[in-house]
């Protein structure tokens, strides 16, 4: 695609383009990193970066910047197309999205698959091959099923969906619209409930469901499981990477983003908006509020108010715990002057 | 299911029925939480249960409480179906089975299923679509074998267990009674078993198998490696969370519970009875007591004798860590304080 | 295999014979471990492995040892078949290869198996049941491919690889010669790319690839996520065990070793022979230089130099770790003599 062609849809798209200046018109490929980007690729650069200073350098064929006068200098003096971008990434986004269009898929139904009674299925479907859907599912318009897929009975899916190879969706679970599971996730496992008793560890039933909302993504291998009764629920629009663990009985706000390896125990409350970083975990039953940030690695033992930015284990804020960190270091020099002072005191 | 049948039915088990008003005998259909029970459905409430204060607005059918005046009371103003028990959530649990009895399953062996030469299957035994059991494998009775399922050679399954879908069994694997392999779960992977040598990483053979006694549960998605020699074993009703990492020759006790995302390294001893929550991590080699409990997060470097409650990394009493990390979130504080007295003691 | 035959093989090693001494020359069935071996099995011993108290007491039939003069004694007076070793592990190792060579596969493409179309097969390739490959895939001479594996289109595969049962590898991805992916991993599957926007999360197109060089191990349930653009890369004979995550654009270097529950965020650049213990966090675009070690549940957020053994969250020198955690403890107890002294101070 030529850049002439990409500028005139990026004029359409919501990354705020400023201006540009088309050059020899290159013909553009795909994308690529600012570093390795070629005279057939188009790359980007976000204020701040550092590597603005390879900018100079750069093989790119086009690149999106920012709106400042250092780099469109920059740009000017390698005569290379460019264009001005309020969201450069976002600009970025849009243009891999142009040059790799969605491949066409012929909508068919694996004659491998296997389908139970009463399956409905809207237009357009996709199942691969060696799928398994169970009694009475219902998959929606647009929907692709991915080979190896293993549906339960009663599950309900909606359009645009996209359920990647070998995931695992157990009965009842309700998935909503555009809404992508990737490989080898479970949906609407059984949670993990047990009640102590003399004769061992007795098995709470978990008659409960799951529901994920419209445009959610569950990341591979992560577990989202249903509760004893009632449900368990992903906020429309939220994001879960990879190996992330989800309890029993956790509700999420809209638009959370949720980093591989986290772990959310059974009965959590999270709000809208939170941001949890790598490997976080957060205890049972724990409130979270809105646009709550856990960086990477943090315990959430008691509930956090809305908008907090949170740190460590157990989590505090996150300015008072770099400052704790910060002093952790220095623990071996304190007890040498505590013990310093100490015998001077009682000396 | 009306009230008074389900009355009957906690007379027979081990919840311990004190007493009970059957009110009009309401017609039951499901479990629900006390804050959204309806009146078609039955809720309990247990002794120090922070929603306490909210049963009073229940609208639930039936409700199952601990046998204090106080609840009491509360549920005879309301004029609702009650039973007080020694152990509310047993009985909840011995509800949830009656209410929503195992369906009835017509056991099959579905055309797409691949057996291997050799294999032996119990009586009432179910392999669904698309699963494979490899050569002399032998499934005892009853057991049930969901859809995408793979079984290497030489496995044995014994009665009454259920393998959910597309979790793989490998070579030589020893499943027991009762026990339940959730979805996408691998047993009896090779052990991460490598030798450094001047040519790079050379690998230990895993010749090893897993034991995995009665009534054991292993969650979505964990794995189970097997050792170079000798075994793995989990024991007797242990219950193994979604996502938990088995290293290669481990051994627990019976009675065991591992929450989501616990790391167990290889060769570590685990006793009877021990309970390790959210994100643990164990040690090689380490030796666990009988009814140690780890707290979230912990990391455990050293044996650890039985009875112990242990927490942060590396573990130490928990009761220690609680006043450890209070006093962590004073360091700031402190190093000021030393500054300060330091200052004095050279001024 | 008898026990002089072994010493032949190991003659022909890596492991460094010394010496040894065939006796009644046993007839050797397996390894098994110090402990347990019996009469006919073989077992081996380390250097300053505490088992040595209990090489006294050992059953097994043969025995492979340091070449220490106390060891050697005590093998003499057990009158057992023995051999001294510079690597007594490595010969370990070996011993196991002999007595349990990896068993005869007749080569075959299961009937169940999907093929799609330009799909490339060495010679002695094996393709399990109902396994899946995309279009335009290559397989190259003598790989396995394991039951339920799924393969989307355009992946490579190079020779004597295996890939296990139920694992994904997505469109595009290059696996080399020797690797083995284990059951349910994940390789090839998007990166968590999404940019912030006033209408919630935008998806950033994950248009790049993996690339598996040569040697590889990746554990079961393992995810690799491919890149926006470019690739992520890790480096010939890397090991890399189950649970782990690697973020999209990560790049590791040759021979390094990750233990179980690491995570790896995006864009972080690993250099070779680095080794990361259990449930290792490391951060977006962080460098970590050759040689590395980071010990368990360290959290790497920022550069490491080469050749350094790092500990905790964030990760500092090993050694001034081991010393704050120490320190860490006494936290209470320092709090109670810097209150002392202050009053004191003050007083």
């Amino acid at each position: 695609m030529i850049f002439s062609q990409l500028i005139s849809s990026l004029k359409e798209g919501d990354s705020g383009l400023i201006s540009y200046y088309i050059g020899n018109n290159p013909e553009l490929k795909e994308g690529a990193s600012l570093e390795l980007a070629q005279n057939n690729q188009i790359t980007f650069l976000e204020e701040n970066n550092i590597l603005k200073t390879i900018l100079k350098e750069s093989n790119a064929g086009a690149i999106l910047i920012p709106n400042t006068e250092e780099l469109i200098n920059i740009a000017k003096s390698k005569n290379v197309a460019w264009a001005t971008i309020k969201n450069p990434r976002l600009a970025f986004a849009e243009v891999l999205t142009l040059l790799s269009p969605p491949k066409l898929r012929t909508p068919s139904i694996h004659k491998s698959a296997v389908l139970g009674e009463q399956v409905e299925i809207g237009e357009n479907v996709s199942i691969g091959a060696n799928a398994s859907i169970g009694e009475r599912c219902n998959l929606g318009n647009n929907t692709v099923i991915h080979p190896g897929v293993v549906i339960y009975e009663d599950v309900t899916i909606g359009t645009d969906s996209e359920i990647h190879a070998n995931s695992v969706i157990h009965r009842r679970s309700k998935i909503g619209n555009n809404c992508i599971i990737h490989s080898n996730a479970v949906i609407g496992s059984e949670g993990f409930g047990f009640i102590p008793t003399n004769s061992g560890w007795k098995k709470m039933p978990q008659t409960g469901l799951v529901v994920i909302e419209d445009e959610v993504e569950i990341g591979c291998s992560s577990a989202i499981d249903r509760p004893s009764v009632g449900e368990t629920r992903i906020g429309q629009g939220s994001k879960i990477d990879n190996l992330v663990q989800i309890g029993h009985g956790v509700t999420t706000g809209k638009g959370c983003a949720m980093a591989s390896q986290v772990g959310v125990a059974g009965g959590a409350q999270i709000g809208n908006g939170v941001i949890l970083a790598g490997q976080v975990g957060i205890a049972n039953r724990v409130k979270v509020g809105d646009n709550v940030v856990a960086s990477s690695k943090s315990g959430i033992t008691s509930n956090i108010s809305s908008g907090e930015i949170v740190s460590g284990f157990p989590a505090i804020p996150n300015r008072l715990w770099l400052r704790c960190s910060a002093a952790f270091n220095k623990l071996p020099e304190m007890v040498k002057i505590i013990r310093y002072l100490k015998k001077g005191a009682s000396g």
